[in-house]
C-alpha cells in the first residue's frame, strides 16, 4: 500500500480524514507551509513543528538547482538534511519553472529552461521531475503538469489540458512504488466545465494516490475559483485526499474545504508574516503601523503560539521596523500557528457536524 | 546588597565565582552574547539559553534612540520587552556614541550628539547614561566614560582618563541602589602603566560593584592588550569581577583569563557566525568554503548544540551560500554554544588546579 487515506466524518461535502505516510499521519483538511529551498523561512523545524503541522512542501523546481537532486539523496534525502521527520510532499517543478526560469522551450518531451539563479541548462520532463522527488526522498511525488495561465482560451486551455494528461500517464510510470510514499495527479482544464470534466476522467483513469486541482490561484479571484470548486470535487474519487494547489488566503481554505477540499499550501502565512502582515480571528493586520507603537498585548490574547505567549505587539513592532530577524521569525511563527489553528477548527466544526461560522 | 560576588577557587592568577543578581546567578569567567537591540540577532532567547548564556549585553545607544528607554521601560524592562529572565548587562552608551553617531560636541558635561539613525539630537552624559540603564532595568549599569582612542599620547590619554574618573563619580551619584542591581566602574588610561594605576586607584576608591577595564580591543593587538593585563588586574579590588569589554576571540579570552579576568562580551560568535565563519576546537572554518559541499559530518562531532546534533555541514553551507535565514541562526547557535563550552572548559581547567593547554 503506497498511502492510506481514511475519511472520519462528513459534514455537506466537507470531509475530515487522516492519510497516512511513511513519516506519519495528516489529519485532514491540512494546511502545508511552504519550504521553498529546504528551509521554511527562518524557522527551525522542531517550532515549524510546535506551530502544529503534519506535513511541508518543498520546492522541485529550487532544490533541483540547489543545492541539487543528487546531493539532496546524497546527505539522506530532504527530511534528514532539513531535520524534518515528517511527511513532505513536493511539487513537481511545472509552475515555478513557467513563472520564474528564462528562456524556456515547451515541447511533447518537456520542458528546457535556464537557471533564473546562474542561466544554466536544464531540462525538466515527467520522468526528470518524477526521479527528482524521488531522490528528494517525498512521501508525495506529484505528476508533471502544465500549469495554464489565466485567463486562457477554451482551446489553448483544451491543448494544455491534454498535454499535461500525456504527461501524467508518463509521470505515473517513472513513478517508484514504495511503502508509505505516493503519488498524486493533477486536473487541469482552466474555468471550463467540460474541460475539468475530461481532465478528471482521465486523471482519475490513471489511479493516483490522490488529486490535486491546478490551475487556480493564478488570478482568476475567489469568485471564480469558487465556482470551479462548485462542481470539480464532484468528478473525483470520494476516497482520495484532494489537494487544491497554492491556496491560499483563510477564507479561501474555508470556501474550498465546504467544496469538498481536503489539502492546502500557500506561501501566504510565511512571506506576508515577513513583510509585518498578522493574521488573526479579527482580520489581518499590519504590525508596522504605528498605532502599535506601545501595545503591551500580544497579537492575539488566546492564540498560544511563542509569539503570542512571550511578546508584546510592541516589542515585534519595533523588530520588524528596525529590520531584526527575530521580528520576522516572530511573525511566521504566529501565522503558522493561526492557519494551524484554523485547520483544526475546521476539522472540528466538521466533526461535530456544524456549519462553518467564521470567515477568516 | 546590590551584587554578591563569591571566588570558588583560584589558580596562578585566574579564578572562578559566581556572581549574584536579581535574575539569576553568573559562573564566572563567563562570556556574554551581545544582544545589541533588544535580540540576539536570529535567536529566540531560549534557544540563547540553551547555548549556556546566564548573561546577556545590551547597548544603551541603540536602545535609546529605538525603540526609546522610556518605551521600554513602559513594555516593562528589558527582561520582559525580550522574554530574557536571566541577568543583563548594559554598556553605558559611551563607545558607541562615539563610533557611530555624527557631530559629537564632547563637554564636560556629556556627549552631544546626532543619531545615525534619523540624525535626531541627542545627549549622553553620565546621569542621562545611568538613568537610561536605570529604564532599561539593566542588573549590571555600567558607568559612563570617554573610551580613548588608540593610539593616542600620553598627554591626551590622561587628559580623557581624568574626564572618565569625574563621570564615574557622577555615574556613582545617580546610580539607583536596589537589592540585586549594581554598577560597574570603568578604568581608562590606554597602554599606560602610570595612568592606568591612577584610573584604577580612583576608580576603585569610589566604589562600583565591579570594575570593567575599557580602552583595550580598539586595535591595538593582542600583544599589546596583555602586555597592560600583565600588571593592570593587580591593580584592580580581589573580590570583585573584573570585565575586559569587547574581547574577543578564543584565544584574547584565554589569555585574558590567565591574566585575572572574569567577564567577557563580543559580537564576534554572533557578527562572524552571520559570515560563515565557524569556531571549532581546531580553529576557525569558513563555511562558505566549497570543499564542505558534500560534507556529512556536523561542524564538530562532539558538540551537543542545536546545529551540531542535527545539520550536515553540506546543508548549512547551502543555506549560508543561498542566503535563506536559517544558515545565519544555525551558524550563530553553534558559535555562541562554541564560546560557552570554551568558558565551560576554562572554569573546569581553574577548579581543577591545571593550566589551560589549549589555545583557541
Amino acid at each position: 500500500m503506497s498511502l492510506k487515506f481514511e475519511i472520519f466524518s462528513k459534514h455537506k461535502k466537507s470531509r475530515t480524514g487522516l492519510l497516512r505516510t511513511a513519516h506519519g499521519n495528516i489529519q485532514t483538511p491540512a494546511f502545508m507551509p511552504v519550504g521553498t529551498r529546504g528551509t521554511v523561512k527562518g524557522i527551525l523545524p522542531e517550532i515549524v513543528e510546535q506551530t502544529g503541522a503534519e506535513i511541508l512542501l518543498g520546492n522541485t523546481y529550487h532544490l533541483m538547482l540547489k543545492p541539487g537532486a543528487e546531493r539532496v539523496a546524497h546527505l539522506g534525502g530532504l527530511h534528514k538534511m532539513m531535520n524534518w521527520n515528517k511527511p513532505i510532499l513536493t511539487d513537481s517543478g511545472g509552475f515555478q519553472v513557467m513563472s520564474l526560469s528564462s528562456l524556456r522551450k515547451i515541447t511533447e518531451d518537456g520542458v528546457l529552461f535556464n537557471s533564473h539563479i546562474d542561466g544554466s541548462k536544464h531540462m525538466l520532463s515527467p520522468e526528470t521531475s518524477t526521479n527528482i522527488q524521488y531522490l528528494l526522498d517525498s512521501n508525495i511525488t506529484m505528476a508533471f503538469d502544465e500549469c495554464s495561465q489565466y485567463p486562457i482560451s477554451h482551446e489553448d486551455a483544451e491543448i494544455s489540458m491534454e498535454l499535461t494528461n500525456r504527461w501524467a500517464d508518463r509521470s505515473r510510470i517513472a513513478f517508484v512504488k514504495r511503502y508509505g510514499y505516493g503519488q498524486f495527479g493533477i486536473i487541469q482544464g482552466s474555468v471550463y466545465p467540460d474541460l475539468r470534466k475530461k481532465s478528471a476522467d482521465y486523471i482519475t483513469k490513471i489511479g493516483f494516490d490522490g488529486f490535486a486541482i491546478g490551475g487556480l490561484a493564478v488570478g482568476e479571484g475567489q469568485e471564480v475559483m469558487f465556482n470551479v470548486l462548485d462542481y470539480l470535487p464532484d468528478f473525483m474519487p470520494e476516497n482520495k485526499p484532494r489537494y487544491l494547489m497554492g491556496v491560499g488566503k483563510p477564507s479561501d481554505i474555508i470556501g474550498a474545504v465546504k467544496r469538498g477540499v481536503d489539502m492546502f499550501d500557500c506561501v501566504i502565512p510565511t512571506r506576508s508574516g515577513r513583510n509585518g502582515q498578522a493574521f488573526t480571528k479579527n482580520g489581518t493586520i499590519n504590525i508596522r503601523n504605528s498605532k502599535y507603537i506601545n501595545v503591551q498585548n500580544p497579537i492575539e490574547h488566546d492564540c498560544e503560539c511563542i509569539a503570542c505567549t512571550n511578546y508584546s505587539m510592541a516589542y515585534i513592532h519595533y523588530l520588524v521596523k528596525v529590520g531584526e530577524m527575530l521580528g520576522a521569525i516572530l511573525m511566521t511563527i504566529h501565522n503558522l500557528t493561526y492557519y494551524q489553528n484554523l485547520m483544526k477548527r475546521i476539522r472540528n466544526y466538521i466533526d461535530e457536524g456544524r456549519d462553518f461560522d467564521f470567515q477568516t
